[in-house]
């Protein structure tokens, strides 16, 4: 009897969390995995901690070999770049790009982590020595290499994201003078304006020239062919290194052309059990959509966590399960220098964009007992239904402690709390920890007792 | 037409959030609070960070002044003691403890929050001087006033609670040599014996001679009247400063005298609107009993956070309203030395002993991504219902994010998830915050999976 057999295309965090969690439930099942890059299942979001060498050696952004999952009989090829998949038929089309061989392998399972990749833009002189995406490690081990060899002394990172924040931060660390231009009249579109302008003031105190409504409209390089200055709409600004982080769509080229469909984010359409619409065919991660608990519809905001966890999903359910993807409360949080920015649900203009009436509220507090020394600011805003009391977002910026307040906020909102109850919550108090009304619930009863909105209690 | 009268026993926590709750809801209503000690509305849990000179000025304690709530229109009197309740004609004995003078004061509704005192025990030696409690204000002033007269220089510190921890920590700070006499075999018994040996490494590193299963037998002194030593049942311990940190019990002689009944805990018996069987006569704060949404009954377990949350629900109440306490899931921290320890919850001895039959796992984590070069050790702990896979409590020891995970478990508690919810959880992810699974999340899918308790999902 041969083995029921599932393939993993992409060897990223779903796809490898996916392989990983088959095997678990299933030791049966024949698991390969292909992966177009070189690289299997290592930190995505430690790269910029590596390019800035807070992390000292690469190797340490790893989280398991080829090596190591071959001992969990899980095979993963690398430079292996699935070209077609024949979904009637039930195989796939692998390309070895190191020897151009082509072959077909059969499947019953079959996943799409594809995950996404930055948007490209017709940007004049993109193809000088310097300009930089970082998506991939591979990315990484070259602006690495241009860092090193090339000694630049003031880099351009364009787009203030999350990747755009932490390169301003890491190449900061890393001696270079930084400029972060960036079209909006904020960094962090996560978060609402009040708490991005505490980033603003952050990234110039840290040296950053921070450059709000700016567009790069074309780089311009020497004679060597590398970048010397990028013209934006305001003027001219040196950079002999630029890191475009100009965000990501979804990679759904190989899926369309199997005519599995994209839904109205762009990315695959999933179900519950993150099936597409073909039969034993599932996706995950960064190519697919995630399911909003808030919205209570689709979304497509890549993140390694959601990848993870639909990446498990998916190994139970192609081991034979039934698992389903609880979605997601668009949780985040970035590191800006000494500060911590971290946001749940909805922030107030997605809120109103969804049609929610909203009460919302901004309070300045502490992270401790606001006697205690030590002391730090922390600014705290909810976002609540008005007809309901309902909790639908939360955000927190701060020295500490903004990331303790987002997670309470995140498991409220999984549990669809209202203000009401998250002043019940039975938060951990002593002084060096907190106030004895955690933030999170002085500002639900600030809301509590301005808005309509009532307690049932 | 006269002003209904709300009368409060008790200017403490409890005891004013109850008043400025009720102001805020009921301008009409008169407000009245009696206590017979010198001070009003000040933090308790900021006393020992007072005493170790982290805290600098004793009036950073204070969150309010007399003065402050007269101007809203609450009158507190201090240094007055109710010595009666008659609760058939509504009336309290007051004492004003200046004068001797005694009177009757009507009232329509009347809220005793005559807190918790130190249990007292009979100890040869007591009357020496140099030996105190830390209960209220006045302790704190006594301690700190001997502490600057006396200057001792090696205490012994009798109880390894909150307060005996806090103080052991703030005595070494202010460079005594401090002796912890803890009885049984562990400190801080609100968490597992494992968590707590991790506790007693970092009190010795920092110099604390920790002794457990050593009792206090007695006190010596010298002919100044001042304690030298302490003899227990292993030996003698030089002390010239002696903190009695043995516990405490809820005052309910006032009470009970009037005809109102403790409960099983011995602390006074309320209803869900905190109303004692009397009706109008409320009580909340450390005298009061504590619904315990995990035991589904009521417990006592005195807290500064209980107690603001159990006044506000009597606040509205006393004003007219139908509030209700929606009870505590014994959710605690403490700050020992460079380490946050906190619990939420049932620990598996208290689940064991309410009947549960639990499935435990102890997971060694780190607070940020393993590869951060500042990533601290965080041990954490689930306690979990085996049949069902509900979470019962959740424990955290380390130097950052214990008070993090435990907040996020505590949120958990108050919505009744199970282990497999909490995996589902989207908590805030990012390298210098957590790893990619959070530890509360990792150790929900070990118990997940080596647990009879399967998921649903």
């Amino acid at each position: 009897m041969t083995r029921p057999r599932f393939i993993v295309i992409g060897a990223d965090a779903a796809g490898m969390s996916a392989a990983s969690e088959a095997r678990r439930v299933n030791p049966h099942l024949e698991i390969i995995a292909f992966d177009k890059g070189n690289f299997v299942s290592y930190s995505q979001c430690g790269m910029p901690y590596w390019l800035g060498g807070v992390v000292e050696r690469r190797e340490q952004l790893m989280a398991r070999s080829v090596e190591g999952f071959a001992r969990r009989d899980i095979h993963v090829h690398v430079r292996h770049e699935v070209v077609g998949i024949d979904t009637p038929r039930q195989t796939v089309r692998v390309r070895d790009l190191e020897g151009g061989r082509e072959f077909d392998e059969p499947y019953d399972r079959l996943l799409i982590a594809t995950g996404a990749s930055p948007v490209e833009f017709p940007l004049p002189g993109r193809d000088l020595e310097g300009i930089f995406y970082l998506d991939v490690l591979e990315d990484a081990i070259r602006i690495d290499a241009y860092l090193r060899e090339q000694q630049p002394r003031c880099a351009v990172v364009v787009g203030g994201g999350y990747v755009g924040l932490e390169m301003a931060e890491n190449l900061t660390r890393r001696g270079l003078k930084v400029a972060l231009v960036q079209r909006g009249d904020q960094v962090f579109h996560a978060v609402d304006l009040e708490l991005a302008q505490v980033l603003h003031a952050e990234l110039e105190r840290h040296g950053v020239d921070l450059s709000l409504g700016e567009g790069i409209l074309q780089a311009c390089g020497g004679q060597d062919g590398r970048v010397q200055e990028v013209q934006t709409n305001l003027g001219n600004l040196d950079a002999d290194l630029v890191i475009l982080a100009t965000g990501v769509r979804p990679n759904v080229d190989l899926s369309t052309a199997a005519g599995i469909p994209f839904g109205p984010t762009g990315a695959i359409a999933v179900d519950e059990q993150m099936e597409t619409s073909v039969r034993g065919v599932f996706a995950a991660g960064d190519c697919a959509e995630h399911f909003h608990r808030v919205l209570r519809k689709p979304v497509w905001i890549p993140l390694g966590t959601t990848a993870n966890k639909q990446g498990r999903v998916v190994g139970r359910n192609a081991a034979g399960g039934q698992a389903k993807f609880a979605g997601i409360v668009a949780t985040a949080v970035a590191q800006v220098f000494s500060l911590g920015v971290a946001r749940t649900g909805l922030n107030e203009w997605e809120a109103k964009a969804a049609g929610f009436e909203v009460e919302t509220v901004l309070l300045e507090s502490t992270d401790q007992a606001g006697y205690m020394p030590d002391a730090e600011g922390l600014t705290v805003k909810l976002v609540v239904e008005m007809r309901t009391g309902r909790l639908l977002g939360g955000q927190a910026v701060g020295k500490r402690g903004a990331d303790k307040r987002v997670d309470v906020l995140a498991t409220a909102l999984y549990a669809s709390l209202t203000v009401t109850q998250l002043e019940e919550l039975d938060l951990a108090y002593a002084p060096p920890f907190n106030s004895v009304w955690d933030p999170v619930q002085a500002a639900a009863t600030r809301v509590r007792r301005h808005g309509p909105a009532q307690s049932s209690s």
